[in-house]
């Protein structure tokens, strides 16, 4: 049940469905040719497969620990983070001025999808690296980018994001943790961050927290919040990494999956910090960490979602229970529905991907709003699918599916948090029906409008197909103007199925583009099972998504607690 | 978070949905009167709060395990099996005669619920030991029932199922276990049997294994297997527990969860076994064991949802972010429509026990056809909601409930067994649309018609919920004939669905009748959350129930593996 890269389903959808020609036209990108690109999927395929994959087992059974406050990683780290180095993977996306290979978003989420699919405890490492990566190009001085970029770039350090403390989760505007300026141009730093990724590690050099903190006198909420880098280890002025800062880590989380990455509690104890952007502004710097990180989760949930299919694939192909089980309808059923629901979600985040290469290559408004629309969308898909998909795969094992050497389980267990961090999926919907419906409804309608004329496009050759989807689009557009119309609390109802319907028509709609490329194939055959299959549920969720907030509400506290008896 | 096992809830359903009344009404049943339920049902909770669920995360984080051979259970399990020993507990639905109380299913099954809510590790071994004893009451000879019933009634010893070997799962009749009469009424028991629940125990007495294993010279197949007593202790002419049997556990399973529940490789080398039943006859006497398991796992997912729904709820009442959580829109979506699933499998799974009770007490075979018909509903709906409001309960607990001391993650870890043992979900739906709609559908209009008179018996005080379910009820009907006429494939592949689609009806009627009790409380409030969120999800379910193998049979084996370009 070896992982393999999907690397020539990647290439489909990037010459077919996103596509990456337009991308190329753009100046910005105008180096990642076809040929450049293929071969960058295939070397970071190999290394998914042969490298990272195989450590992903013995990574769950020796989870991270803590040594004398250190973390010593799950065997095997060390040499994947040096080879991810090597090939300089962190920085695919990074600009070139500092070492980065300037490759275009659906590139490095491609390759990050195969990092997650091949160990979603190891990716998480690069991954927050290349959220801070993308903070300090945007938001820190020159200095500070000279200092601390060609390291992360490299993989030399890895990044981490604080955010969380224990009162503030989901309301990041509690936080508690002080900034005080020293006079010298930097700040002491002094409270406890909890849910700290990769807070510390031993397969890099160095460790650079990038830590949310408040001001003396600073405004409540999240005005008054700023944004510092406070390294483990004091860099000098040659970007050696010297004496060690006022930080620790407290103790690791015990977590249901990702045993491999190390979820600190950490303390900075008086740490010495500097800042990133301006006093005041950490939020938007953080938000441009969150943004990618919100995609690249999405992605996260494909990546495992094809690694536990491909898993629960090859053992039904090879278990016989009255023939192979493969053979069996319902069986036949989970898998092609799975397949086609992970085509759907990789659609759906490379679309995201694309539109912020277009965005920022071309400074397009219209590129940067369908980004924005899209990116609550991918994130929340993404991880459910992810989600969904593992758990038929442990379905399809039967009981060696519950056994955890069998390795599904850990699939399940390893994804079940991706609809929880980067923000909650119930926090991408109500963005998605508040914040990117507050343009009244502008990017919601420039889809639905891509997607019928996609199926007025498919209605000759595939006349069932592109019907089904044209009326699906219309009971979108339908629900979105009925969305823009409501009340706040109606709306957050509705949230998550609405965005839920959302994806299923796009997800429709990519793989009604896909058959309509491909008549008689396999591609047809997959469109009419999403199409048959997965899209009529939008019916159920626009019926929840119209529900409102009054039936909610009127249930009372003893009721929530299980005491009906009226 | 202390889990409470829902006594009031439960009596709720048995005064009000089943009922509880008719049953009574029986002369078998007439001791179980509504005080004698009451009664039994109080204590049985606290014996579920106060003694076992403290047991349950120490039973996770302190797994079963094997020392020379021998089981050692988690801490605490001794004392909760003597507790429930010494209430009878096991012994609740056993017939008198050897010590059992005699009482009807729908109280032995609340019981089962609260158990499993409180650690289903636990509670497995009295569940799998009051499977045998049934077997037992109805295939044993009278010298068998008299040496062991007392002792698994009581508790003192258990019983196990021993079906399962690695090449024989669904497909029981691949077994390959090898049972040689000796000559004089025993029976040289060789071979080995996976994913043997409790296959030892030092919490009980004496060990007994059921075992299926197939005669020299038997057909092939199922109708070649025959039913084996193989004590691991052979008892003496007093009933003493005596000589080692010839068997062991050669292992125990890692699994995702119910760790405190030891899954057993036993081998059997030599044993001496006991025939139970007629040479042949194994099948028939072991699926008196499993029909009692199957609505049995049902209840232990309902179980896990109250208890995972008690905890989230007592969080999201607690959560300060933006004030408390549970005034959030999309939490109070997320807790109030699983409250009104949890409602709606219990009264399903009570239903079934109520038909059993039925059947039973009056030689009703329409009963029994309805009891059979609800059986693989009551399982398979059972333990999805179970699934599906563990998983809503990590996500309403946000990133804590990705922490294992939380408590949530564990829920989700322990029920997601329960869609695969004693028939996976799959086999369920196949059996539902195969043998339970073998009659024509007449177990099926039956209750379609029961829905649709409920409906009309509403239409003056609820007319909008009486409208919305007696339409469903017509699809369903429609769905069915569709059913009737399809071949076995097509049948089977919308097998799942189509359970699904009626799980659903089967719970908006209950709602509904529980809504026209109690107009204007908190019942008519959820049952419109579930008439108006749930049920519309049915014309998905049918969509995909009607969708035929065809499109699935299309896909080739290359589409299956993700090779798609064509």
């Amino acid at each position: 049940m070896a992982y393999v890269a999907p690397v020539e389903e990647t290439l489909f959808i990037l010459d077919h469905i996103v596509p990456l020609e337009e991308i190329v036209a753009t100046p910005r990108f105008a180096d990642a040719t076809r040929d450049t690109v293929a071969a960058v999927l295939g070397e970071a395929g190999r290394l998914a497969t042969d490298i990272i994959a195989p450590l992903n087992r013995g990574a769950d059974a020796t989870p991270a620990r803590l040594e004398n406050g250190r973390v010593r990683s799950s065997p095997g780290f060390a040499g994947a983070m040096a080879a991810l180095a090597e090939g300089g993977w962190v920085g695919l996306a990074a600009s070139p001025e500092h070492g980065g290979a300037g490759l275009p978003q659906i590139v490095n989420q491609s390759v990050a999808e195969y990092l997650s699919g091949a160990s979603l405890a190891f990716q998480l490492n690069p991954l927050l690296s290349q959220g801070q990566i993308e903070a300090l190009e945007q938001h820190a001085t020159p200095q500070m980018q000279a200092l601390y970029l060609p390291k992360l770039i490299s993989g030399a350090w890895n990044g981490t994001m604080n955010l969380t403390e224990s009162q503030a989760g989901s309301d990041v505007g509690a936080l508690r943790t002080k900034a005080e300026p020293q006079g010298d141009g930097t700040y002491r730093i002094t409270g406890q961050k909890i849910f700290i990724t990769w807070g510390d590690s031993d397969i890099n050099e160095n460790t650079c927290h990038a830590v949310l903190a408040r001001l003396p006198g600073a405004a409540p909420g999240t005005r008054g919040i700023s944004l510092f880098m406070v390294p483990r280890l004091i860099p000098d002025a040659d970007g050696k990494p010297g004496l060690a800062n006022a930080l620790r880590v407290v103790s690791l989380e015990h977590k249901m999956g990702i045993h491999g990455s190390p979820t600190c509690v950490m303390s900075f104890e008086g740490a010495t910090g500097w800042l990133i952007g301006e006093e005041g502004k950490g939020m938007a710097a953080m938000f441009t960490m969150m943004n990618n990180a919100r995609l690249a989760v999405g992605v996260q949930g494909v990546g495992i979602a094809e690694a536990a299919l491909q898993a629960a694939t090859a053992y039904a192909a090879e278990r016989v229970q009255f023939g192979p089980i493969i053979a069996h309808a319902d069986v036949r059923r989970m898998l092609a529905t799975a397949r086609a629901e992970v085509f759907a979600a990789r659609a759906i985040c490379l679309a995201c991907a694309a539109a912020i290469d277009l965005a920022r290559a071309s400074d397009d408004p219209e590129a940067a709003a369908r980004a924005a629309f899209l990116t609550p969308i991918a994130k929340a898909y993404g991880t459910d699918v992810g989600c969904r998909v593992a758990d038929a795969a442990v379905q399809v094992h039967g009981g060696m599916g519950y056994i955890e050497e069998t390795g599904v389980a850990q699939y399940l267990r390893d994804v079940r948090i991706t609809p929880i961090y980067e923000g909650t999926n119930g926090i991408q919907a109500m963005d998605l029906v508040g914040r990117k419906l507050a343009d009244g409804g502008t990017a919601a309608f420039a889809l639905i409008d891509e997607v019928q004329s996609g199926a007025k496009s498919a209605q000759e050759a595939l006349p069932a197909l592109a019907e089904a989807v044209w009326q699906a689009a219309e009971s979108l557009r339908e629900a979105t103007v009925l969305m823009l119309d409501a009340g706040a609390d109606d709306r957050n109802a509705g949230a998550v199925p609405f965005l839920m319907g959302f994806a299923r028509v796009l997800g429709a709609h990519f793989h009604l583009r896909a058959a309509l490329l491909r008549p008689g194939t396999n591609r047809e055959v997959l469109a009419q099972i999403f199409i048959t299959r997965v899209l009529p549920r939008l019916s159920g969720d626009l019926a929840e998504a119209r529900a409102g907030v009054a039936d909610l509400q009127a249930l009372d506290d003893a009721a929530f607690a299980g005491v009906l008896v009226a």
